[in-house]
């Protein structure tokens, strides 16, 4: 057991979401949320996207990064922001530093993609390169603010980001409230990685009476697996499509909200996740990335208890599952592949 | 000349582009307006992207048609309704006799691609297959109208197609409005094929003094042809990837319509249409058709008089170009093809 298994858990709700929307608003985008009739039908419920795709950098990642951001002090800020990422928190950090005007510092893998640094770089973000895992990149980024006072913002386990994150579900159900004359969801599907996201989907579905489910790769289900054991569980990550779902271990809160809420955490393949993206490409017209479609892949799969249509009487409306597209930044060569494998069948 | 040249045209204004908001609403989705920070930075100005991609059949098409259909008695729908067209209006009428409960009969050509076909069948609408040009199809189903008493929807120039049409733009610019504290935009680009839709932004702009311009494909230009001459110039259509932007004529109404507010119609070549398709992809995550990057590739290709930056002053504010993304449906073999040419420069 970790050191800080030991430390006082903070205690976090939908006033928290709240709190947060309210200090992000007008800095990262109210995102759409789709209705696709042929995805519908293939679903045999009624599937509403909320589109993080479409977020500023592409992923659900702004908003948690833009509420750590905002609660430091001015001072805070002036002494710079650092972290440390593989994926879409860099970019996010590189954009809530320019929205408040101030440095960040991102420590990335040697052997990180071209295409990421270059998006930290255009967002004036500072990259520092360190070895190839995370917890290399960790070191570095605590070293560097121990030099110079700056702030770490951490990518999932943190009450800020749990916060942030949770605002993407606040929305998805404030607007399903609105077009359905106060409806609600039945289930919400979320794509699990560090478990960051779907601990804020909890905190903000907790009262509607929504559940809350997992979207993991088959090999890097570390959330269903420590659900199961009761405790968190190491996963090394296996081989996946979705390489922003590959953390070897959910964080401690997140794991310890999503033990008091979560309804489970279903396991998908490649050969869902593949065809999931390229549906919602050719269907919905909207791209994301592999990880980004896992809680699509649920439901095109008809994973989610009362889905299947033939269990319900003729009477019965058609139910409400919520999906979260978490983001969309994809090598457009993958992309292509997936096209030209699944394209004629989707 | 043409026999119909000499009967009079109705008088529209934005009040039937407003009337059409209101009969439509609840049946065709308002669709989000896309911010991509990626895009402005290489066009130089604010582009505000109204993605009817996103819309209903995936394309604005949906619009008319339902407002057209919309019009029509109990009575008329009750003896079915006829169209004609190879492409979006097929679907867009099979889903508008749907939502208001009556049959659809399409005549499509004999070569119409299988995905069209079944997406029109998939909506329940009746497929006739007559000959390949679109003369063909209008003899077969103006025959079927006389035969059945059934009520025939116009393609692109009709008063209620216009009208319907221009709520894309009038949605646009409410929430342009809305974002920017009471703006408006500087200037509109719109994709022009039989000119419904640039007749209906026409209408809806009249008030804002923002400038609208065309958006066309070298070879098929009939609108910057026919502006240029002074009357309707027939164009027969050269090979484009726009294949939604080929009609031969640009319909009577829209071309008196755009006569007297278009600003100007620009021409784009295959080479702007597949990059500008595919950075929208990569940096926007949304699919269009070639047909419907048309104004994006105008705007990326920097060709709308004031957007570039150097002939502006520092003080004065980026100026804001609307971009009507019309439609997003398109093959996926050629998307793939597209990636893979344009995706390592996107």
């Amino acid at each position: 057991m970790p050191d800080d298994e030991l430390e006082p858990l903070p205690s976090l709700s939908v006033e928290d979401v709240r709190a947060a929307a309210a200090r992000i608003d007008g800095r990262v985008h109210r995102t759409p949320v789709l209705r696709i009739e042929a995805l519908d039908a293939r679903a045999g419920v009624e599937l509403w996207l909320k589109a993080e795709n479409l977020q500023r950098i592409g992923a659900f990642k702004a908003r948690g990064a833009m509420h750590a951001v905002g609660h430091l002090t001015r001072g805070e800020r002036d002494r710079g922001i650092i972290t440390f990422s593989s994926g879409n928190h860099a970019q996010a950090v590189a954009l809530a530093a320019r929205s408040y005007g101030c440095r960040a510092t991102i420590v990335m893998p040697t052997d990180a993609p071209a295409i990421k640094v270059a998006g930290v770089s255009a967002l004036g973000g500072e990259v520092i390169f360190a070895g190839t895992t995370s917890d290399e990149r960790k070191a570095v980024a605590l070293e560097l603010a121990e030099r110079t006072g700056g702030a770490v913002v951490q990518p999932f386990d943190h009450p800020h980001i749990v916060a942030g994150a949770g605002t993407a579900t606040l929305e998805l159900l404030d607007e399903v409230a609105v077009r359905t004359g106060g409806g609600t969801l039945d289930a919400l599907l979320v794509p699990v990685g560090g478990g960051g996201l779907i601990a804020g989907a909890c905190l903000a579905a907790a009262a509607t009476g929504t559940k809350v489910y997992g979207a993991e790769p088959h090999g890097c289900d570390a959330m269903a697996r420590s659900l199961e054991a009761g405790r968190r569980v190491a996963v090394p990550p296996g081989p996946t499509l979705a390489d922003g779902l590959k953390p070897t271990m959910v964080g401690r809160l997140n794991f310890a909200i999503a033990q008091a809420h979560l309804a489970g955490s279903f396991r998908v393949s490649d050969e869902q996740l593949g065809p999931a993206l390229v549906s919602l490409l050719v269907h919905g017209k909207v791209l994301v990335e592999p990880s980004g479609a896992a809680g699509l892949a649920v439901a095109l799969a008809g994973l989610v208890p009362g889905q299947d249509q033939r269990q319900r009487s003729d009477q019965e409306p058609p139910r409400r599952i919520g999906v979260i597209l978490s983001g969309g930044n994809v090598d457009p060569a993958l992309v292509a592949s997936l096209l030209t494998m699944h394209g004629g069948t989707a």
